[in-house]
């Protein structure tokens, strides 16, 4: 079938999907597991080759740990699935409710949005977990998984397929394998409503730039920490060891750290100490190399870098203000945190710092969509509209205004003898 | 000066707009009212200039209607600023509240978007009205006007300019003036963070095709009204004439009549008759033909189209799923109304047909900001994500996620003997 042909048949899908019950949608999931289990040989088989070629192949050990699906992985695959179907159905909800007049109520509901396009890394897992998330929410899904899980995800996705074949839509679940299927699904936007891409920034900013589709999602986590004149020194130390150290290879680790000029001569000796015992990289403005002599230059480029690894760029800064500055010029709008005992400060950089996620005496790494509590996460958002920073469920879905009257026309309302609104809020 | 430079003044100005207090950005609403009343003479006479130069140049006569600044319009305006000022402040709302932890509180807090470009008909009253609800929800606004109403726009835009000069961030509100800016700003993504266009369906379409900043708006309006079989008759007559007629050019007037095979002998001829009256055109498929034998027929081009005019295409269908089908395939997710009694059937028409506003026994005119309660109305958006239906200032807000903590690091909820988080729903 032509790309064009999975995704008419997805959209098509979608309009059913979007009126599923919740009965419907928690039984697609269920049987998803019983069908898992059924298939774990297969899957395992399937997965064995990728593993085998990526080995072949040398990619890089960490790459291959993450590809590799194992019992461990495979018990996660499975509660993440009991998680979903744990999870409230996010359709349906009633937002607000308001009479407009006697016997003309206006209520906007909660609904499916329709087909999401997703392209993720190459977590095998990364498919199941989407594609139970976009059921849970009556969205038909278009799954791209990374090329080195290729018989991974077709495993996995024959498993999703013959679980809900019965249950959900025709289309509803779709796989799509090559890039030059992605580049033609990037022009299809009379069937796709949403793009989700995750993966290496390049890859995320290459969708961005060519497709009318909206993305949700982030290509930079260009993440500070900025320990003011107020900060307690000890909590500064451990919350920026945390953020950069805890898994320097994320998005909300930080890259950069801001230390206003008044506590630097304390501060910083100590904490370089503790980031050089760890192995980090320390790239320094000339105040901080005055007082922390060995470490290397920090060049323009620096602080527009997300370095995904062992390295931090650090700063002084004035005060407050140059620290809020520097993060609204140079960051990505991902994570931002500030460390002070200072309540004006705090609510000073909480307010004018243009991050989907700010942090008070706590580490950049809680940006996440399971510590936020939402069970799951369908991507982070550095986006202005829709949905920004870690996003759940909510995310995948938007909603209707259902006007239900008794015949009521426009023309009662308008003109010299016009009826009166009554606006009453009943929600 | 440039337009980038003008925008890079806006972006600028927009951080420090989305923290000022309700009391600023009320001051400034209040002294663009007493602005606009010094400065009445002055902008009547600006208008009075782009009539004279309308009609010269023989504009149509509603046009010119709605180019016309005069005593009732002017008192309109400062109502409307009147009415902004009474909303309450979209920005720094607690969504939710969740604890994470003990002392580990993460909050969802409403915050301004940052620099909206906005490009609007030539009515000169539009400025007023977006400049206002901008400047309520903290943004900056850029402000493009038609071009038949540049000496009254530049007349508004200066009266608002001195008497926001003191009070607002300087840059917060820009003008520009032609096509070849509006091309600019289009390009300009690293300043602007939602367009909001509004005007022909072509034009708004150019705009969507030719951006990749966020486009909240609506190309089309192809809305439809299904008479059930189980319609009360008089309703449906009622509401299909008001739908259609209470004001023909506008986005949430009736395009398409879709009526059940049932009862078309029935309701056709009452209703045709009554359409004619009005000198409504009927484009009508053979069915309706064989019933009302003068109707032209429709063609497929006919479903496609948004005449915006005192034209009607009518098609009997077989049932609601039929119509259902013909609306999710023809229309533009605007606004589509059924006329039933029976709650079956309106519940699968509400869940399936996939537009924003669905009406049950009401007019699709219903489908408008002030009637919906919303006080004012940025636009209408049939996008299928961030706002849908008629936009107030809750479209003009996002969110920032704010996590408060006592120096708490992920390390300590990970591995081993790893903490659980509480995830407790405070709001």
């Amino acid at each position: 079938m032509s790309v064009e042909k999975q995704m008419k048949q997805a959209k098509e899908a979608a309009i059913k999907l979007a009126s599923a019950s919740s009965e419907t949608k928690n039984k697609a999931l269920k049987n998803i597991i019983i069908n898992l289990k059924k298939n774990k040989n297969k899957i395992f088989s399937a997965n064995k080759k990728d593993v085998e070629a990526a080995k072949k192949f040398h990619l890089q050990e960490s790459l291959i740990k993450r590809l590799v699906i194992d019992d461990v992985k495979f018990k996660e695959m499975v509660n993440e699935l009991k998680d979903v179907i744990k999870l409230e159905d996010p359709v349906g909800k009633t937002l607000s409710v308001i009479e407009l007049d006697k016997g003309l109520v206006l209520s906007q509901i909660t609904c499916s949005i329709g087909v999401i396009g997703t392209i993720f890394e190459s977590r095998p897992d990364a498919l199941m977990q989407i594609a139970s998330l976009c059921i849970k929410s009556g969205n038909a899904v278009v799954l791209k998984g990374g090329s080195e899980a290729l018989n991974s995800n077709r495993a996995l996705y024959e498993t999703i397929l013959k679980a809900t074949n019965n249950v959900l839509p025709k289309g509803s679940i779709q796989l799509i394998e090559t890039r030059q299927q992605v580049k033609q699904i990037l022009k299809l936007n009379q069937y796709i409503d949403l793009l989700i891409p995750r993966g290496s920034n390049k890859f995320v900013k290459y969708i961005q730039e060519n497709t009318k589709i909206p993305v949700l999602g982030h290509s930079d986590g260009i993440c500070h920490v900025y320990v003011d004149e107020d900060a307690d020194l000890k909590k500064a130390i451990n919350v920026c060891f945390d953020s950069k150290c805890q898994y320097s290879a994320v998005c909300n680790a930080m890259e950069t750290m801001l230390v206003h000029k008044k506590i630097a001569d304390k501060f910083l000796p100590k904490m370089i100490k503790k980031f050089k015992q760890a192995n980090v990289e320390i790239r320094a403005d000339n105040k901080t190399k005055k007082i922390v002599k060995s470490a290397k230059s920090a060049s323009e480029q620096d602080w527009k870098t997300e370095y995904n690894d062992l390295i931090l760029s650090v700063k002084v800064v004035n005060d407050a203000d140059d620290a809020i500055n520097h993060i609204n010029k140079y960051g990505s709008k991902h994570t931002d945190a500030i460390i002070t005992e200072d309540d004006e400060t705090a609510s000073k950089f909480i307010e004018k710092v243009d991050s989907a996620s700010i942090m008070r005496n706590a580490s950049t790494r809680f940006a996440d969509g399971f510590r936020y509590g939402k069970g799951a996460e369908v991507g982070i958002s550095t986006a202005k509209i829709h949905s920004r920073g870690p996003v759940g469920l909510e995310g995948l879905v938007i909603y209707k205004y259902v006007l239900v009257g008794k015949g009521q026309v426009v023309s009662s309302y308008a003109g010299n003898s016009a009826k009166k609104f009554t606006h009453r809020r009943i929600k």
